[in-house]
């Protein structure tokens, strides 16, 4: 059973990136995770959102396999403390049997047919923040509940 | 009038940094903004929790002058979406006549004094996020504000 991040759009910023992975490798020994990044859509400058939106819905929907424990990660989801949001998360680890993928869309938020799909989502923050910085702040999250899971202390990084 | 981040202890992830750096500069022009790194305390090995707090208060005061409008970035803060925080940040620059100093502690918290002194109390989330990259986060939704008060368009950086 594993843990897979999937993100639209590949992290463009070499610097986001290495913090970001820097935390997945902490969790190594503790998860299997991993990142997967879906290229971008092309073409896109005069494409209507809402054609926008359900073609990237498509794009991340192939990627899933039907058996996948989906979480939306969506700002319209439900709120957490770490500490919650560990108990959460070791709960269904424990139980599901199942891959659990968090998906990471794109600027313009999720199509229908996504949130369908999904079993769950998950908010970060009542605040809007960029969808390349939201990989580095749920891959810190996600090493922060291990920490709390396995009783590790984790201050600060 | 000017927006002062006063943070405790150094960025020591030149990543970090650097991404931090790139957000308030992109603020130029918009908003007088700097951030200021008190250095953390020494010796604090086998200090006490709560005597390592109030030390750490008394340094965050002596760095705060009285007309400071004191904003304590903290887990029991209120919570605002992105667009509300821009309204809210909007009308207190416009209308306040003084500087406001946002805070971000260390990773124990923020003394009973300190409480006291603050004017006000933001949260980002109700999860808790290392104290290093609140200071990304907060510089991101700090330039996602003006982004949205100058009515820019930013989906994503």
């Amino acid at each position: 059973m594993k843990v897979r991040i999937l993100v639209l759009g590949r992290t463009d910023n070499p610097h986001l990136r290495l913090l970001t992975n820097d935390y997945l490798k902490r969790l190594t020994g503790m998860l299997r995770v991993e990142m997967q990044e879906l290229d971008d859509l092309k073409n896109t400058q005069n494409m209507p959102v809402e054609v926008r939106k359900r073609k990237e819905g498509e794009k991340i929907l192939k990627a899933l396999s039907p058996k996948d424990y989906v979480i939306l990660l969506d700002e319209k989801g439900k709120t957490f403390t770490s500490e919650q949001w560990a108990a959460h998360l070791a709960n269904k680890l424990n139980h599901l049997g199942r891959d659990m993928v968090f998906v990471i869309g794109g600027a313009y938020g999720f199509s229908e047919e996504l949130y369908r799909r999904a079993d769950e989502k998950l908010s970060l923050s009542p605040m809007t923040f960029s969808h390349q910085l939201v990989r580095l702040i749920f891959a810190e999250q996600l090493y922060r509940a291990f920490s709390i899971i396995h009783g590790k202390p984790y201050h600060n990084a």
